[in-house]
């Protein structure tokens, strides 16, 4: 298993859950969400400890969970609080219920240890909450891939020329080098494209009639979190690498969250600065979005789909493979990480 | 495997078979069923020895079964009578012949040793030659399920309250406790709830105006016939507990077969003591009948799709698992007998 | 793996082939087909060395095959051209360029070392190049089976009588012997049914009006080319084994290419003697073969499906075994002289 648990990651928009029983698959792990009678979301394992039975399977009785096979029920912090024809509770009967966080419409979870849970740690930026901003939610896209090939992908402008050339890229950036930084878990890379024709996205949007200058700089917050930061300003304005603002500019938001070592949902949705009285401009950038996610969602499949055979030879490295290296190190930092508890407990066993 | 070879299986209804060859699985065998000319049913090894194909991909010859790849023949009882293009018939050069026994429009097949086939062992009851009962086929449901988990499903009253709230149970039998016993390698779980609302199922069938008595008693004949005995009387008649025909009472049989680990096919029927003279009766309770099997089918099966994984968390134990248990008890008993002669023969062995 | 790398197959009719970028699988490997812009074959690995994008998802600029992940270029030798970004190209970074051949409007691929592609060894016959033979194409047959139960098939006149009852057999060659040889790489199965009434083909194409002398020669150059020579005269005429020519004849050729251990496609074509002025009575004749060769197909298929379970019980040989085991001892030498080198390379080793 490659999965970071100690991270907060997208269950799903806030709108996706209500007082249906949903299941929900995240790192194998199979998982029941609900809200409250007063609304409050709640995560439980989503089988009952008695016969495996899927509590989604079974009914919502106010703020309890009862399993549709035998009636055993669950509060909503996992505790069996009924077994039917029986008045003793197996200690035992319970199962684990997970910590979540509900912000910007969007509700996020907790696989990892508990007691690491800190809401600070979930992912936010000013611009939610900037007048000059406007934010628009995407889709759920489900990709048969496993999340670090997608991660890798977001660490990788490169890839844009190639297989966005309608949309977000063109031939202008083939050759432009890409800078590469890693500061602390966020992965960063970034690359400016000077004094050459709009791309698709910004022709639809940005008004320009003459050459552009357009940046792509994608932060990668290990190991799930993706923010790319994109826009155009014409290059007649020579705006400086910090005057982002003054061109068209948007956030593309990314939020990975592994379903299985080979399923991914990507929770996409963007923020922009332009139109921000326009109130279809959200909808009408989508459609653009839809259409490049879904080419790298095809790219990422056909990999996938490999990776059941042996690769036909050695791989090669590229130059445009620094930001997906570095990624790749840090994910690996973070799970062996979270194996060194299991290490001072073995250490302790030993001594003891 | 948890295959209980020495027993009867039905194999299908009488109706379902002639002389077309018809291919069924049971118990991972492949198996071709077909009616002589004389009309007796005859069950060979669906597989020709010579390149595997399925002997039910060629054709009946009078009595005579040739397969459709070379054209050798085969008798009913699994010889070879003909190997087109030579004289000698290689003496390994046959297919095995499965003992059947066909009774009530039921045919019934042995899986195990052929010497032990007694067909004085295969179920029947007496309710069948008595005129005050009337006997109607059900279905041949299919179920993506190991059979034995079908079987504790039969040896488990309590599920009833909560997997069929519409048709044969209802909320008030939730917390009544359930009789259990083991008589032989039957088991029995039983109970009754006394002064109830009428379930959907008696609703519909009984006329009843007031409360009820209504009983549930499941024979398990291990490893795969169910007799549940189940019906209602109005409480006001104070019935006991042998005067259950002086209600409405029906007898739902279930026969399982097990086709492979992970399904299995339940023939289901009833017999009842009322409207003897209404011809539509029992296809209207079959109509009940159907939905709430459907009910069980999709709770065992979405169990049967866990199995593929580590549980969640260590098993619980309840009250209501003594049925189940009983079985699983028997079964383990029932294996360790069929390998018996096994060991024996490797004692003649290590003995020479 | 039982695949006989040293040998040429089919790629594909040569209409199959153009400007698109077609992907096929041959022996597990996944290949990608196209022409060059001066119409030439080009056959390569299907698979970028840097992300293991299939190429055939890339585009052709020119005779440059370019990566649609991150634009890596190969020309049609499979060096790399071009990597975006960087200017140094990577010594390790090329594909497999496999030898071609094309001729009779068929594309032949070499699977094994490319310096023992000899062109002078794909198959051909006279009768192309023969005024008095019409040469007509059929299908790509997809069958799910391994490609030696094919060869098997087609080293077997004897299965025509029980599997193709209605086109190319019936039931007077059911007992009638079959002559079998091995001629270097080739197995020779053969027979003729004398003075018996035409089977359903030649009743449609050959006018008989008595009984006639049929005959069926299968020439399998191993591993995968088979040419059946059968067709049938008036037995009144009484012509020799040597004069053929007189009858109605046809020439079935079967390519088999292997794509997995369980799937194969069978190019399937003929000439024919009769009818070079009827311009339809080619695919009128591929009718009568797709009956037939789909009823190969479903024989071969259910015999691959059972491959998956143990048989039933001990196989049986057959007289009529003999051309297949001639054709599975040819296979094992072709194998192991393959492995030869291997061990050559190996031997050198140990003695350094």
């Amino acid at each position: 298993m490659t999965f970071v648990r100690n991270a907060w990651y997208v269950a799903g928009w806030s709108s996706e859950f209500g007082r249906a029983l949903t299941p929900l698959t995240i790192m194998e792990e199979d998982i029941v969400v609900f809200r409250s009678e007063s609304g409050r979301a709640v995560a439980l394992t989503d089988e009952c400890p008695h016969k495996r039975l899927p509590l989604s399977k079974g009914r919502l009785i106010g703020d309890s969970l009862q399993c549709g096979y035998h009636g055993m029920t669950f509060d909503c912090d996992g505790a069996c609080v009924r077994v039917p024809g029986q008045t003793n509770l197996p200690s035992s009967a319970r199962v684990r219920s997970y910590p979540l966080h509900e912000a910007r419409d969007i509700l996020w979870i907790w696989m990892g240890e508990a007691e690491k849970a800190d809401p600070a740690l979930v992912f936010d930026m000013a611009a939610f909450d900037d007048p000059r901003w406007a934010p628009h939610q995407g889709d759920a896209l489900q990709i048969e891939s496993n999340y670090l090939a997608l991660a890798d992908n977001l660490c990788d402008p490169a890839h844009v020329s190639f297989v966005h050339p309608t949309t977000l890229g063109n031939p202008e950036s083939e050759d432009v080098p890409i800078d590469c930084a890693r500061e602390g878990r966020t992965v960063i890379t970034s690359r400016w494209i000077r004094n050459a024709p709009p791309v698709g996205f910004f022709k639809a949007f940005g008004n320009f009639h003459g050459p552009v200058d357009r940046w792509h700089y994608y932060y990668l917050h290990a190991p799930c979190v993706a923010v790319i930061d994109f826009g155009s300003a014409a290059s007649e304005a020579a705006i400086g690498e910090d005057e982002r603002d003054k061109g068209v500019r948007l956030f593309a938001l990314h939020f990975l969250t592994p379903v299985t070592e080979t399923q991914t949902i990507d929770h996409w949705m963007h923020l922009r600065n332009i139109g921000l009285d326009d109130a279809g401009m959200g909808a009408r950038m989508n459609e653009q979005f839809r259409l490049a996610f879904a080419e790298d969602k095809e790219i990422l499949e056909a990999i996938q789909q490999r990776e059941a055979k042996p690769p036909a030879r050695r791989p090669v490295r590229l130059a445009v493979d620094r930001g997906p290296n570095f990624l790749r190190r840090i994910v690996a930092e973070m799970l062996e990480e979270e194996s060194e508890p299991a290490k001072e407990t073995a250490a302790v066993q030993a001594a003891s």
